[in-house]
């Protein structure tokens, strides 16, 4: 039931994105930027989209066109290191507190180990200092809360 | 003879590690931090371990002893990430150029890709605006002319 | 009568800035300081100048003589141009949510357009990346829905 | 003669532009993106998008078709606006020299009086402090000597 | 009682801080940095370091043994001055508040007056903007109302 | 005779000073900025000022009137206090180097002695990481080669 409602809200939220803009949802970006979008983000990255429908639409569909179907979906790079790599750019940046939240749960999306994921939010200590870091991992202490995930935390 | 004069190079930054700090430098921390230090950024870290001696040589005990010994040789992560992620974070802060350009040099080492480095730089256009982006694909620039690396763009 | 209140409000506001600091208020920058503050952030910035009385009153003196009297009342940019131009920066730099907010406030107060507050917003994805731009957007969706300001989304 | 000399440097970047990319060139907003470019940096947006070329092709065709042919070519904002409000953002970041001389050249080329840009970066002193500033100020100088440009400084 | 009842909290967290990393715990950096981090913190800091041990425990390590035993703990500069220096600093980074609200009880904890921590946040404007500068003196404000302090503001 | 020429520098830098804003240097605030610009910056500041004279002299009038008559030179805290967050602020923030500079000397000038100001810096590897300390102790070599500093690192 409870994912019969789940899979609504990303029905939902995909009816949002196809109505939009509908020339622009045709581009092969756009429907390539979708799938990028789901497989990293399930459906928040669809929510936030959706919520930028009465403000600014032509952002939600930057953040899928171009975002998501042109810079995260070239092949040069799989997405697992590129979700460790985009944690570590929000946490040292230290200002986008829910954009790290929904990376963190990108990361774990894509295939990271929770552990991966720690990893490199602690490295950041050495790179952008210990508050930066500390706050990394209160993002990531609340996200693994959410999903029930449990960190292996022997040495 | 080249070959000859680099090692000498090394050697004698080697040296310098090993007179620097006689007591810490026995730590096992110390010892891990220079193998590791090695590994990621040939002879450049020990040189500007070595510029810290006469004004804080404490720093660089730290970069070297934490840094490299603890953080970054901790096996939860391997370097290759370890050094994308770096390059990703310092690219998107964007006022640190000349550590950049090590860990630039860095994931080289560490066996990335050029075509990756460059890779995770661009991402940080969507991150971080096209200034970082763009400020972060010229110092790679500069790194890859001084080694010869060529990048294959061939989408 | 909630318009009462609200001038009411602002009254005991004005009140509190006569009070505050009797000599530096007859200064003309501070007399031109106030009647800016007021134009364009309304009561809100008095507000926020009250809240400094029991801690640090001179900061709020610096804000309204220095920041709105003189920085702010120059003739050689239109305060239209000045509001769009600080929404943009507080945007970008991304850790200073609560005056993004009074700014956006501010631009709205001295004549822009919702359209426009969006726009230069949105104009931050390309300079400062999307995470910076959509918590501008989630900013103006909040001062947005408390103004009861309704968006064009025609493209 | 000099006129010519201009033309040459502007003809010899358009085709590389053309070249780059053969069918994203072709693309409405590439070749919108590619007017907007040419209208607000000159030559010197063509030249960055050219030095990208045998490193990251694809950031420079993001550059022209997102950046500009997208984000800056929209409607709901004049682009004097918009290059005093990336002037003051970029100045406020403080870690993006190279994009505030071309923003600052780029605020003169869309019609922005050298006081108007002087002005905003000034106003920056209140929102991101002295250094911010004075570093802006710094390179608007530079740009306007380049440019042979005065500025009226009467109050 | 109520001391009793801080002094039940101390403990425990002490409690814990032993028995996290048995090893590690014995180095004399680490002994060094549980005294530091008590000094500045009172027990806030053990509640942190506690709250990383399901987590990431490692970073609780790296606080007390390196942050606070090695680099808090040299002899070169009081703690005053250091503590008055970390509140600047957060002030201006501006995206650690809660860093920021720890590091004002921690310089009031080893003998700052509150006038000369708000005097240091208020210098900020001159460094870093307002924006910086007001909301270091709203977590100001935060810390002396929940420890009843009163600031002297007569000038 | 270098003295002489020194004194010189300073005198006319005080003439620009006398000159720029006729009216405003008489505030009692311009008078006193003038003596606190002085002591901290020696003649460099007023070359600062001078340099804006032809593009923005009231941001200079600024300098003087607000941020060095008003916001350094209130008596809640000492100048060597107020010098050691500066430069721990500026360190930090990482994207103002000439200013970081200036605050280095301004330190030494109002009498920190070297190995404090090292240690200030140092201590920002824990707060900003690495990459901003290390940048903060190259712009200290700097400063303590063109002054003939040493400094001393016995631990």
């Amino acid at each position: 039931m409870r994912i019969a409602l789940a899979l609504g809200g990303l029905l939902l939220a995909s009816n949002v994105l196809a109505q939009q803009a509908p020339v622009a949802a045709e581009s092969p970006e756009y429907i390539k930027g979708k799938e990028t979008l789901a497989r990293v983000t399930g459906a928040a990255g669809s929510k936030t989209v959706e919520n930028l429908q009465d403000i600014a639409p032509e952002l939600g569909r930057w953040v899928v066109e171009w975002g998501y179907g042109q810079v995260l979906s070239r092949p040069q790079l799989d997405l697992r290191s590129r979700e460790l790599a985009t944690v570590a750019a929000l946490t040292a940046l230290g200002h986008a507190q829910p954009q790290l939240r929904a990376h963190i749960n990108g990361a774990l999306n894509v295939g990271c180990k929770p552990e991966e994921v720690v990893e490199v939010i602690m490295q950041m200590a050495a790179y952008a200092g210990f508050p930066a870091a500390l706050n990394g991992i209160a993002a990531a202490k609340e996200v693994f809360a959410e999903r029930g995930v449990k960190v292996n935390t022997t040495p």
